[in-house]
């Protein structure tokens, strides 16, 4: 490894070890003062446990969410000379100037959830140049073919894992008080399903979908190519770093960044579909602390999200048959969990309101 | 019937007739428009199928969701006598008064979708008076103990009806382009459960569940409860305002006024849980042109709603285990609605945004 990947492992060693557990105390009074505010014990649901969980990672027993921003990671895929994806690498680029023209599907669901947008290009082969709403660390101009390959070297998986952590870093420094995390990357559902694959154990005909819409033939060769992959690379189940550098994505790596780097600066982090929970795994496996900062936004349509969801513990908040990515299901998924932060904060109590208690 | 119950009965078949078949014109613009914007076609999933519905009720193939209004509808039950809640009646007139200083689970989830928050009270025992945010016809204060005889005079029903059609018409002049409906009456998930049961043919016990928290002996005095008032007044299947009459409730009948006005006015209705559903029901009996207006806001944990759900062939956005009532699941999906109407109105086109299409 050369210097700068041992900075950025260094960097990566530091953010893992910084991770705190949630605060304890500031659950405890967030979960008394549920019972005391004016609604049946627990009528809410899974919004007072997403409350207490706010409380916990904001380190205080009213936690609030005012600054949400959605972050989306791009990056290409060497992957797609294997005719893996409906649509040409050329879109990726395509619809990282689409966001930032404002016409994409998550320009138009962050501004309906009162969030800010920044893209970050980790590793496209787009020819898009720093500008304001797009960070630029293009490690190289995607991914090798990972049929053949690695798709990254370590030095390269680490490089866009602190391109991640920095920009978490950064945002948080500045405000941000939820990370929701999107993706944007053709071929990228062929990474995501390897990669669940390798580090759940499951066959990838069970974790492998139709990403943005393929055919029969098409989803058998996707199979195909992923299984192949798997047993030319052998990545172990627990080594997440060489997982990601074997069959992953830039993007997925930055995400993987982003999700330690959020729980590095004790910031809820909310997942979108399939590309960002294989990113949470990774993350997962490299850093286990950040499992209690996750909030899974939606549940997508891809076979192989509910394996890895259920390999992180966490239980979505949408189900609405989403497969876009870019980060529309974690937008969506925002105005709840602001919602959850202000019932907490904002109701009455039984005794303030003068209301009876029940029985029960 | 006197002159009253005969001038309610008018307006309410009046409002009937005049509810139209969603714009089928429309409908084919929007589903066309949703397979121009940039994303692979059906990726919204369900977000898209519910902007095609909002153009339908809207009549534009560009629909929006920029005044939505919570209403919600209050009133006490005599079948309180019989033990089946875990609180007092008491309790719907202190709630009414936390709704309107402001301390309520609705009032703040209302406040974080950005809608408005009207307060009906349709025929409680409170002795609130008109003001703002409360519109005030209490026909009665509570209904009667169905377990003894009908809860409401058909009269007293179609008063309650009339109520909420008038509030409809009114706000939807006003300006309100969503109606989101809500509840509050202790005792109401006991006539709610007698109407399921009524109107679906399915035994009580299938259909009623613990309301806000009542242990193993309370449920079961409350199915006793249901069976032999459905015994007594044997309602028919078909027959809305009847069941209504017998077993329902003045918020429950005021809601359903809702529905049938809301349709009317051609504007979108979003239920809330178990007692809006239960309105549903009775609106959908009495005017079956109401279906295509209805929008679910979630799936409460109620076993009854999935059964109602069902028989109006709607499928909840929500299911995060609520239990509250007041609108809450109503209120949470607003951000939902609205982010399907921007979407249709605001993404770029592939055309306009010189996306390259996928070959699926």
């Amino acid at each position: 490894m050369n210097e700068q990947a041992r900075r950025d492992e260094a960097a990566l060693g530091e953010a893992i070890a910084a991770i705190r557990p949630l605060d304890a105390e500031a659950m405890a009074a967030a979960l008394d003062r549920q019972d005391q505010l004016t609604k049946p014990r627990g009528s809410l649901g899974r919004l007072e446990l997403l409350g207490v969980q706010l409380a916990g990672i904001q380190r205080r027993a009213l936690p609030a969410v005012e600054r949400p921003l959605v972050v989306v990671a791009a990056g290409d895929h060497g992957i797609t000379e294997e005719g893996v994806s409906a649509y040409p690498s050329e879109v990726t680029g395509q619809m990282l100037a689409n966001f930032l023209s404002g016409g994409a599907a998550i320009n138009v669901l962050a501004a309906a959830a009162g969030a800010g947008l920044l893209v970050l290009d980790a590793g496209s082969r787009a020819a898009l140049n720093e500008q304001p709403g797009l960070r630029v660390r293009r490690v190289r101009a995607g991914t090798r073919n990972f049929a053949r390959e690695p798709a990254m070297t370590r030095g390269e998986a680490l490089a866009a894992i602190a391109f991640g952590l920095q920009v978490a870093s950064e945002e948080a420094a500045a405000g941000a008080d939820l990370l929701a995390l999107g993706e944007m990357g053709i071929g990228n559902t062929t990474a995501a399903s390897a990669l669940v694959a390798a580090l759940t154990g499951r066959p990838p005909e069970e974790v492998t979908g139709r990403g943005t819409g393929i055919d029969d033939n098409a989803w058998a060769n996707k199979c195909r190519v992923i299984c192949a992959a798997l047993d030319l690379h052998r990545p172990g189940p627990d080594d997440g770093l060489d997982a990601l550098a074997s069959v992953g994505g830039f993007e997925i790596a930055a995400l993987a960044g982003l999700v330690i780097g959020g729980a590095r600066a004790g910031i809820p982090v909310l997942l979108d579909g399939f590309i960002c929970g294989a990113a949470a795994l990774v993350a997962d496996r490299i850093a286990p602390g950040v499992r209690p900062y996750l909030i899974a936004g939606h549940r997508s349509v891809e076979p192989g999200h509910r394996i890895m969801l259920d390999a992180l513990a966490l239980e979505p908040l949408l189900t609405l048959d989403l497969r876009l990515g870019e980060g529309s299901g974690a937008a969506l998924a925002i105005p709840l969990v602001r919602a959850a932060a202000r019932v907490l904060c904002e109701m009455a109590t039984f005794e303030s309101a003068s209301v009876s208690r029940g029985e029960a």
